[in-house]
């Protein structure tokens, strides 16, 4: 059995992603990074880029799982709402290339990551600069949707593998 | 000059939709009705079916303008992203399609249609009454969802004939 896990953690500036292979016992996160979006852009030029940037993916890499995480709203619920278009999109995504979706709680992550559903931000961070370590190379305003991104991927290989 | 425009008022439940064609100074609102999106059906598939409605209007009509509402929040935060994830492939559409998109405040949206920027949702449902008699037909559930699309689609003829 082989699977291909992406993870994302969307924003409508910055989106971050991991990709995973599981084949066999054998795992490897084989891709990881960020995808930038313009403020200069419309938003509907940016929901049509970031469609575009992981329908790409999914294509390319045979991407069999998607993994995201349940969104709370924060103090911004501007910002929730495009948040919105961006899981719309992967919605869409997961539907038209069949794969299997899994929407974690920031709680199961936490789980998934450092044994602990109660741990801080800081601890996943920290456990994920230890795994990755070129995470350190990142900038700073990027580095915690990519460290987000790895950790939702991490939590993907985990539920994936329970059925 | 021709014009199609394609007035959208998206519900994770019950979306209203009208398209009016704009030829010389002919006007005509030519179709309306609601998508309705099944509660048994899991999100991304009822995201994937409004997907599939719209791109199949869209180029059946050869639809050239998109209007929608700039959503405002109301109680609750749930709907509010669910209503993102409709207003993200309606952004896609708007791109994949090259549609001419405006997006309208409530307000606009009433000045367009009752002359009055502060007139009450009643005054607009009697204005859409008066103007589509075969609204009375429609079911209590889908007839404000229906008639806001009217509304909003109107308003789209309007703006759209601005420039």
């Amino acid at each position: 059995m082989s699977m291909i896990i992406l993870g994302v953690d969307p924003g409508i500036r910055i989106t971050g992603y991991a990709i995973a292979r599981v084949q066999g016992g054998k795992t490897s996160i084989f891709d990881y990074g960020y995808l930038p979006l313009k403020g200069e852009k419309s938003v509907p030029e940016r929901v049509a880029e970031f469609h575009t940037f992981f329908a790409d993916k999914i294509t390319s890499l045979n991407i069999t799982h998607l993994t995201i995480e349940t969104p709370f709203m924060g103090k911004n619920a501007q910002s929730f709402v495009k948040l919105g278009y961006l899981r719309g999109i992967l919605f869409l995504l997961s539907q038209h290339h069949n794969l299997v979706l899994h929407e974690l709680t920031p709680r199961q992550i936490k789980q998934a990551v450092t044994g602990h559903g109660g741990a801080s931000k800081e601890q996943v961070a920290l456990m994920m600069n230890h795994l990755f370590p070129a995470l350190g190379q990142l900038g700073k305003t990027v580095k915690q949707d990519v460290t987000d991104a790895l950790a939702i991927c991490m939590s993907g290989i985990w539920v994936s593998r329970e059925g």
